[in-house]
């Protein structure tokens, strides 16, 4: 071991706990205070950071913002994954999948992530930092409700739907901005998971009789 | 006729059409430049009204945009119950309807109260003005859909399926915040005007043979 490996190693530590404690105050403050209460000084003092070292991670709120949404998105849609494979023996309901859904999009980071969305689009400069990480994120939340829901995306319909269905937990994510509309949410999911289950489902083609067998 | 009327009528006349420009102004100018690029003093000059007019009209940024919306959905709200009435003898298709939601909640105007919306979730004060409009544009919303479908909300699951197309073009609409990605919009309102039309015509219950006869 050289003299320097203890000191350097807690150093880096400190540095990644540090930012993380930046990220996590700035998707908070956001979700709170939206884009203008939002800015470098006020995050690093909600996460008990100095100013300068806040700075040294994130020059702008841009920054700040657009790496605060990324990392959010990463821990929830690890933990969706992580919620998936602990249930790999007995699959989530449709409803199951859907509440979840629900849930991630009524959360703060969605609260933080519509404040970046609608600051980028009259802005020319972060719209492009903002668009690779939407496209990401959307991509990864479309493959995570296929795999959670064990959607066939051959079947007519499937992909346009499971695409509807993200679209239509955004909207209720907007919806639940200024009021708390859980009960409406909840009835809507549960009749939405019942049509979405004929749609994933259709009934069996009689031209085509293995459908009509269960897999090996 | 009293010698002050003709100059009274055209004073309020030009005073309603200059109210009407600063509205009109005061959306585009949400919908491009965001809410902290719209100031009464920014929506006068697009109007091409002076600010004191402006001033006199709306005294703050805040009032100008809620009037604003409020507006806009007024006039939408209006066109799109006058093309029901004009097509009162064919009625129109469940995708000509998700069509129309469709396009209605990528317009100018949605881009305008999702700007609103969106500030209003971080000021009580601006939230407690905005929350009578939402209901009420809200319920309109519902009813012009509800009476283009020419849905039955007895039927189960009818009343949350409709709910459940607001808020999909809701989600549909932020989604068109930063990309045109209308071609994916299109393929996905074909497949819910589809999906609708199961739920919004269930087959008939062999339990209840009158459901079989068409009505009178």
């Amino acid at each position: 071991m050289t003299p320097q490996a203890p000191s350097r190693e807690p150093r880096q530590d400190r540095s990644r706990a540090t930012r993380r404690r930046l990220l996590e105050a700035a998707i908070d403050c956001l979700a709170s205070e939206g884009w203008s209460g939002t800015t470098v000084a006020v995050v690093a003092e909600r996460a008990g950071v100095s100013r300068g070292a806040a700075q040294h991670h994130f020059r702008t709120r841009e920054d700040l913002v657009t790496a605060a949404v990324e990392y959010g998105a990463e821990v929830r849609m690890r933990s969706m994954r992580a919620r998936l494979e602990a249930s790999a023996g007995t699959p989530l309901t449709t409803l199951e999948v859907v509440t979840m859904l629900g849930d991630l999009y009524t959360s703060p980071l969605f609260r933080a992530a519509l404040q970046l969305w609608v600051a980028a689009s009259s802005d020319p400069q972060l719209r492009a930092q903002v668009l690779p990480l939407e496209a990401r994120v959307g991509r990864e939340a479309h493959r995570l409700t296929v795999e959670a829901l064990n959607a066939d995306e051959s079947i007519p319909g499937v992909r346009e739907t499971i695409q509807a269905t993200l679209d239509l937990v955004r909207g209720l994510g907007l919806a639940a901005l200024l009021t708390d509309d859980s009960p409406r949410r909840t009835r809507l999911l549960t009749q939405w998971a019942k049509t979405l289950d004929t749609v994933l489902t259709p009934p069996p083609d009689p031209r085509n009789p293995s459908n009509l067998q269960p897999p090996p």
